[in-house]
């Protein structure tokens, strides 16, 4: 797969900006256009347009124009890509520490069997 | 939370490049020394060590020194951070999907009952 690394790239990197999430967390609710993307936030058009490039080109995103009106959707293979990274890494450290917790659980047994304590 | 939306940030942006995240799949499987860890990219001490210090400003890494050794360690709460954000979004997306499914199949019992189709 060697487009994998790079879209996780690039869909950290989008999810690293506080207007970029709040734009996921506003398509999660349902399609919108550019136009209603952009109303919350104190910026012009088009720095909101640049912020929805960089959601598209990250898979997190996709538009469609319809006339006058681009709509944009939430693509959520993606989202799960990146969070299906980090929760095998956390799963990977937990692991580890059940790894760990039976070791000195074991060693508590042996010490108390040889009663030196 | 104040800190919580400039955290977010900081964890994204650490893990946006593949270098970090291979590091800390690395400290997954426990700690290491900066030399260590260092050691697989064909780059510069200096190099590595700024790759640490967005993973240290993160959350994501804990670095002590003992000696003349630093060793670094996961930290699975910034982990664990991220991982529920993009989970919330994606259940989020997920519950409109299934009232959209519902919504459909009551529209489809309607039509039947009227007998139109």
């Amino acid at each position: 797969m060697p487009n994998q690394s790079g879209s996780l790239d690039q869909v950290f990197q989008a999810l690293a900006d506080p207007t970029r999430r709040d734009m996921v967390e506003r398509l999660v609710r349902g399609p919108a256009s550019v136009t209603v993307l952009a109303r919350p936030y104190a910026m012009s058009l088009p720095a909101a347009l640049q912020h929805l490039q960089v959601l598209e080109a990250s898979g997190l995103v996709r538009s469609a124009k319809a006339g006058r009106v681009r709509t944009c959707r939430i693509q959520p293979a993606a989202l799960r890509t990146a969070e299906s990274w980090i929760a095998r890494r956390r799963a990977g450290w937990e692991r580890r520490l059940d790894r760990l917790g039976e070791y000195l659980a074991a060693q508590d047994d042996q010490q108390n069997e040889g009663g030196t304590l």
